[in-house]
């Protein structure tokens, strides 16, 4: 019998490759520092040549709070594309080993899989360029009864609209979930995201998703608000429940009249903020699909995200919640 | 004009899959602790499938000598063989990013490009199963006179015997560095890998081997002693230079009548004690190529050693010469 899966993610599966860089290297590539930006292939061979020796590791925003979610023990199920090559392989052993029921195979597509070039500066800043490669070729007939079934949560990642059958499958995820039961989340991933695909998120926002998780210049950036105060305000119109992270300002839930205020948890020493987000969703999700109250789930977001800004990596560890104290 | 190449490895090519593991994991797949074993592919599938998620990063004992002196700030280059599959253009782009003049391009092989598997156990040893994959297809006839040139020192891989045409393409590296003026040093590798090697490796240490670098075990092996004394005693019939490293012991430096001993320095935690040997040996090398005294390469040897043993993984990083403080 096949366990009952509580988060299913639909994203772009990238492979990270990771190197340190100093300010001139980003100048010398017109980058700038802390931004996210979609290359070609060729941009990605010209990168790369440029580049420091690199680590690999298996990478993407919502693929890494997926693997959180199966680290702090939760049954997740994955679909994103990537090619039957040697990063692919890299990419889905690394979902399998946690136990991720990772729903579509490396298969041969037109590209290789995606990789993104996270260069890393002194500061601890990251930059990132990002091939998508075979992700472009994940399809609305990727997205099936079948391949779906029927999550408590499937979470989308705002990125999903950068590719061609982005939206459309993203649609059929929602009418899937709407038949089945499954609630949908939407992570806004980023704020250019945002602003590339404003109207289409809306929509799905107010017609299917249940659930918003993003940052705060995320969220500002969907309701087009200045600030977040007004941004407050903005949401008395939406039933959807918000979850909203504030680096140290910690975090807000809001889903009609319930407001929770979540401080962050102090740190000593921030090594490397990668995968904060990702990994607060992990929990905040872990906590909302198991019974927990939105300040309980709040509180687990947070201890993630608080882990995950304390190692290398964006990725949260075997065993973490076996640390988590009420 | 192409610049003088103080530093030519030849090695087995190798990525490195890093993952943590516990101690049932070893148990499980019948590897003791601490041991480095030559794997087949099926096995290789059947150990990845095991694993939990990885990291990548270009690896290979020789390999990590030669990108340590190259971040050193020593000319150097290198002869191994890759795929020309994802792998292999990873490993020869860390290569040639550190400025490393790589002589054999990845080109189509038999065999997908080498990796070893490497797991970490909780107390931070290292035990290592090996495909050797694309490496053993390294032939004697990518040893040449156009792909040697005439570096200073041409450093050979112990483990280099254990592919077929290994100890046949060793000799005519030695014959090549005879006909040019250029020293060779052969690295031991491990205390296995003696074992398996021991009269090919004692022949090349007679006839053609200029300098030996090892660690003691690997030095009592060849010479079938039991204890570093009678090692010593064993040395006064070998004009070869010995640099020995000896862990918290220290370095050996012998070289005819001349004896060096140096010290080890003390840390305050070892982090991950992968490629110090290497990382000594490129220290050693940099600072003999560069005319110091034996001492001195042994301080500089032992530096970059304490560096690498403070820090994941097992190449020293760009600039650290700069901090070598007389």
């Amino acid at each position: 019998m096949t366990k009952s899966i509580k988060l299913l993610g639909i994203s772009n599966a990238i492979v990270d490759v990771l190197s340190h860089v100093d300010e001139e290297f980003l100048a010398k590539i017109g980058a700038p520092p802390g931004s996210m930006t979609l290359i070609d292939e060729d941009r990605a061979h010209e990168i790369y040549d440029l580049m420091g020796p690199a680590t690999e590791m298996s990478g993407g925003s919502v693929a890494n709070t997926v693997a959180g979610f199966a680290n702090l023990g939760g049954a997740a199920a994955y679909i994103g594309r990537v090619n039957n090559d040697q990063l692919g392989e890299i990419f889905v052993h690394d979902m399998n080993s946690l136990g991720v029921d990772v729903r579509l195979l490396p298969t041969p597509a037109k590209s290789p899989t995606a990789r993104c070039h996270v260069l890393i500066s002194s500061d601890g800043q990251r930059t990132m360029q990002t091939y998508l490669g075979a992700c472009t070729e994940l399809s609305v007939s990727d997205v099936t009864n079948e391949t779906v079934r029927e999550p408590t949560v499937i979470l989308l990642e705002g990125y999903v609209w950068d590719i061609a059958e982005g939206p459309a499958l993203a649609e059929k995820a929602i009418e899937i979930a709407e038949s089945n039961g499954s609630k949908v989340a939407l992570s806004l991933s980023d704020s250019f995201c945002v602003e590339r695909h404003r109207d289409s998120f809306h929509d799905a926002v107010k017609n299917g998703v249940d659930i918003v998780v993003a940052d705060e210049d995320e969220v500002n950036a969907l309701l087009q608000t200045d600030n977040f105060d007004d941004t407050m305000k903005a949401l008395d119109d939406y039933d959807n429940l918000f979850a909203i992270t504030r680096s140290e300002k910690g975090s807000v839930i809001v889903h009609g009249d319930e407001t929770v205020v979540q401080s962050a948890s102090p740190v000593e020493k921030i090594v490397d903020t990668t995968g904060a987000g990702d990994a607060y969703t992990a929990g905040f999700l872990y906590g909302w699909t198991h019974g927990k109250s939105l300040k309980e789930s709040a509180e687990l977001g947070t201890f993630c995200a608080t882990r995950v800004i304390q190692q290398v990596g964006g990725r949260i560890e075997r065993g973490l919640l076996d640390s988590f104290q009420k």
